[in-house]
């Protein structure tokens, strides 16, 4: 049995829908950052970062996006959502999810949590990052537009891990300042994966 | 045969050196930062990312860390430098080096390319952003020590790719104004790490 504690609008749903693609046997936590439940000692007692999302196991908990998605992948097989065997495929799943980990999210959490990388109180610089997310974040939305994603799935013909992920990170899109049309590959990847029940199941309960 | 685009005191150094610890035949192309080479446009032709690492194979380019140091794992598996077969204890090799990636990599990124977040021009923005590096870089380390590094090795007795990798980003503590002292497991790592033969050799390449 596995748990995954998420919070709704957040990277956690890439997880989430993924577990439902496989047909997983799981929980949901719901931790709740209206109460700053994130950095209560409840909950840093079981992912010390305080974040989502966080994937409680049998042999234990599990962070970050990257590795959790594959940890899933590898668990159902069957599935089918990453190349495991293929060395070069999978690196390319790997290095597109390194991606929007590190690039792209990153730059996207410049808007609401730059309180990270300059003082909280520098209202300038929390200001100066807000100004320039538009760019940053439409930068990457220009790279996966134009050389990461293969069409019609991220990866080309095959369905993966990759999907889920992209999906969950074009939701920001409009509240980035970017203006979703000049990328049109990645808005019909979008339309295609709203359409995907396992992600309809996802959306749903994390609304409930 | 595998080539390998680095830059001296980047995060290259981590596949540089599991390039070495696998005993791979690589050849290595310094990408020239004094000249701008890294957005050249012969070298977007390799990476349009306009970063390094980016490693050639024979069936494409790979970048992205994370995904690179698998991908030799994956190639050179009687190395055994990632449970690949394990997915608890590979989903913790992937999340270490995606909290590297992810997080601590870039909160140190905020001191030297602060231009990727706020106007290149606004130099108070700029500057609140290098103040904080201390702090969050600091944070990060502190997560490292305590929570992260199992010791010995950063996954526990096996030695691991996410082990160039942590001595790598290890290398820029003291220019964060991060003091070491703070962090005592991490400092042992890094001098069981530098006595590596295969990190002396990359080390030494990357220096000719």
């Amino acid at each position: 049995m596995l748990t995954l504690f998420f919070a709704p609008d957040t990277c956690a749903l890439a997880t989430h829908a993924v577990l439902e693609e496989v047909g997983a046997a799981y929980a949901l936590e719901h931790v709740d950052f209206a109460k700053n439940a994130q950095r209560g000692p409840e909950y840093l007692k079981i992912n010390p970062k305080g974040r989502v999302p966080a994937l409680v196991t049998p042999q234990g908990v599990l962070t970050e996006t990257p590795a959790m998605l594959v940890f899933v992948a590898q668990l159902f097989p069957k599935a089918g959502l990453a190349p495991l065997d293929d060395p070069f495929a999978f690196a390319q799943v790997q290095s597109f999810n390194s991606y929007l980990c590190s690039t792209l999210h990153v730059a996207h959490a410049h808007r609401m949590r730059g309180h990270r990388w300059v003082d909280a109180d520098d209202k300038a610089a929390i200001a100066a990052m807000q100004r320039k997310v538009p760019q940053s974040v439409g930068d990457c939305w220009a790279m996966v537009e134009s050389h990461l994603i293969k069409g019609p799935w991220a990866m080309g013909d095959a369905f993966t891990i990759c999907d889920p992920y992209l999906f969950t990170l074009a939701q920001w899109i409009e509240a980035d300042g970017v203006d979703p049309a000049r990328f049109p590959r990645v808005a019909e990847h979008r339309a295609r994966m709203a359409e995907r029940p396992a992600m309809k199941r996802a959306l749903a309960a994390e609304r409930d």
